[in-house]
């Protein structure tokens, strides 16, 4: 990993050079491998980048623990990486993971349980099915 | 939409709740409904969610360019949402779409047209297949 350099570079390169934000993060989509459901969007910083790079298990950075996370360190809910992408600007990651159980901390498969419909006081949400996973959290 | 209430209300509950950032924004991921390929992430504040919401076209807020723009409005670029979801704590939107043309502004479908790979040297990039588009950007 290297600063970011000109836009070409960016964009058409091949050296890796993620752009952090003010904090030091990048935003990092994880989707399941197998249905291509998005499970969560989370963030990682320069160590959670190295970490799941060179482990091929997800690691990220909690903001509201102010820490770094390997996925299912406590829960062995962990997420092994089959790919890993980067988009245009470095900005964001994109892994496609195995998740082993639920990578919601309600229990659930997907973090993105419900659906925002048009109502008519406002937009409304609606569950999908996505049960609670039986095994604890 | 309302304010964020207590924790339960905002992963239980049915009232969309949107948790915006301090720049009053919240993270979009769009991915191709046909595909499950993840196509970009961006941002969207409170009128972007409001028009994608009512119109079933995404639209997003620039952070560079300081501005609500909607996707494809100079490139025909569209995006037709099929779903929307928002996750957990609701600082997070997921749109399933029909992309027309191509989501990247290189005129890649994909942003993410690169994969992360372990190197010697650090992590390097290599391109995966999405071929620039015929069409213009």
């Amino acid at each position: 990993m290297s600063a970011s350099s000109d836009n070409n570079e960016i964009e058409e390169g091949l050296n890796f050079q993620p752009k952090f934000d003010a904090a030091g993060l990048v935003t990092c989509v994880a989707t399941d491998v197998a249905t291509g459901e998005v499970l969560m969007v989370a963030h990682m910083n320069e160590e959670a980048l190295r970490k799941t790079i060179a482990s091929g298990e997800a690691w990220y950075y909690s903001r509201s623990r102010q820490s770094l996370w390997r996925k299912g360190e406590t829960s062995g809910h962990v997420q092994r990486v089959v790919e890993m992408r980067t988009d245009c600007d470095q900005d964001a990651v994109w892994v496609r993971v195995e998740q082993t159980g639920a990578a919601c901390h309600t229990g659930r498969r997907s973090c993105f349980y419900r659906k925002i419909e048009a109502g008519e006081g406002g937009a409304r949400l609606s569950f999908v099915d996505d049960p609670k996973a039986l095994y604890p959290k």
